[in-house]
């Protein structure tokens, strides 16, 4: 029996939004394992904004993916080929496979996936490797809280937001955060115990900020860019932080988006502006699990996982993302 | 006799360039120095392109100068009345005063001048504490540069510019200048010891910039902001720094400046971009004084100085810089 292997491959660079054609589902075999290399059988894809940059050829944080190849993509899954001694057949591992039901790559693209009592695979997957040290290293690193100060989150019932509004909660900061919609402002301060939700969706987003933050912003957790960074900026402390995980309100722009124009207050209150990528946090990720696992067990951590079925769902679900219909954590159950 | 006190007077904001009228010239009697403060016969008046912030009344590092009151300026001088213990007549200082012959203000405001052997009084002052310390924490604390890195540096044939160059130069960076004109481009290469400098005037900057900085760039001094910032934004390498001293292309706009459309560079090439303000580094100056005359007994650190003769020509003074016509740092003799 020959074993099918669906994947789905870029075929052409989006232009703005990603439109049916960009990426191309295709049935291949299985290929042959060598030497320093793993097989995996994927069970869960993770699909995140940042797959949009990839598909796109703009000098990036990595190599954009190349046109013809499998799409790249967040997996965990199984070992069912092995070219090294330190993975055997049948061992749990997530890394940076491919969206594909089976991904090939080097050995190094893998890790070993923590189990973690109380959490099923998939959070362990989705929440703790995946969202987790993003937002633990991103605020804590970079924002480096201090009690009584006021964080700002944009994207805030999203994957990351989400935690980060919780990390900050706990680590004594007031909350304020910013989505769209007003189901998931609700569920932020209802359920994740936000101070107060903004709905960007309602318009006067400056005025409505400047109200939530009476001493100004302290730190800022970007997420989405755009008009929402430029405000937000514009209300920045002394000795502000600005974490830039993400603009996710630019990544369809076919064009320049202009910067903030409120760019001199990075001279005028001496804020300090960084971007990063979790990757380089790898040696501390045990530090975020540890976070995130203690808070989950004294019941102040909690999420949303939106979890779709079937691999053949994927580029219509990475759409989601861009038009914030994603309710938590998007995930794609592979098999 | 009664003691003339002539001092420039804030009489309205500035709207764009700083015209005729919106400073006046005018001549009071001495004040009664009270407790806690001081009365400094100014010898020099350090004329920087903040002074164009502090006139206008944006949210800034420190409150505006009010109107109908002296203008501010960092000057030196001779102390000539105290209301403190720790200054006593004759002692020369340095520190926040005004635009006058003699500086009204609390004793906090300044502090005793050094001294250093081979340095004149004015160098002391415009050079070692007022420039110096702004270059050395600018580069060394939020560039952290290290040995072989690529350092542009705009404003480069400045007051810190220059200083910048060649502090990087010491440690190892290949610098390379932008600047207004052939002959400060020239001052630069052929005095300063700077690798590359650039013309911006001649256009091209962006073409001129790739072909200077083959490796990239990795730390930007930003003494300009606008359209150079975006240009050099967008040939950072990872973890790229850029150290926002001053947005002098900005000031005297009389609306919102666009941000650099690079601005997505700060996530995907994980910059850091940080503005900073010298006073935060007051407890370390000597640091900057003794890297700074080290280098100047080597020989391998050397400056100009635009002096004009003159407290009534400060207003129009400076102007000089925002028209990029000192050369070198600007400063009044004031006697």
């Amino acid at each position: 029996m020959t074993i099918k292997n669906r994947q789905w491959i870029l075929a052409r660079r989006p232009v703005g939004e990603i439109r049916d054609g960009d990426l191309l589902l295709r049935t291949t075999s299985l290929p042959v394992v060598g030497p320093g290399e793993l097989l995996v059988r994927a069970h869960y894809l993770s699909l995140d904004p940042t797959n949009r940059i990839w598909m796109s050829d703009i000098d990036q944080y990595m190599e954009p993916v190349m046109l013809d190849t499998p799409m790249r993509g967040i997996v965990s899954g199984e070992v069912v080929g092995s070219g090294v001694p330190t993975f055997k057949l049948g061992d749990t591992v997530m890394g940076l496979g491919s969206w594909s039901d089976y991904c090939h790559g080097p050995a190094g693209n893998f890790s070993p996936m923590p189990a973690y009592p109380g959490l099923s695979p998939k959070d362990v997957f989705g929440q703790l490797c995946v969202v987790a040290p993003t937002a633990y290293f991103g605020l804590v690193d970079i924002g480096a809280p201090k009690v009584g100060e006021t964080l700002v989150v944009s994207g805030a019932a999203g994957a990351v937001g989400s935690i980060v509004g919780q990390l900050g909660k706990a680590l004594g900061c007031r909350v304020v955060g910013i989505a769209g919609g007003s189901e998931k402002c609700r569920w932020i301060v209802d359920e994740l115990d936000f101070d107060i939700a903004l709905d960007y969706k309602e318009g006067g987003l400056d005025a409505a900020l400047r109200q939530a933050c009476p001493q100004g912003v302290d730190i800022y957790f970007d997420n989405v860019g755009g008009e929402t960074l430029n405000t937000v900026m514009g209300l920045t402390n002394l000795y502000g932080r600005i974490i830039e995980c993400g603009l996710i309100s630019t990544y369809n722009a076919d064009c320049k988006v202009a910067g903030p124009s409120n760019y001199a207050r990075i001279v005028m209150k001496r804020l300090k502006v960084q971007g990063f990528i979790v990757l380089d946090y790898a040696a501390r990720y045990p530090e975020a699990y540890r976070a995130f696992t203690q808070l989950h067990a004294q019941g102040r951590m909690k999420w949303r996982c939106h979890e779709l079925v079937g691999l053949e769902g994927a580029a219509e679900a990475v759409r989601l993302l861009y038009q914030g219909q994603n309710n938590g954590k998007l995930l794609i159950k592979v098999v």
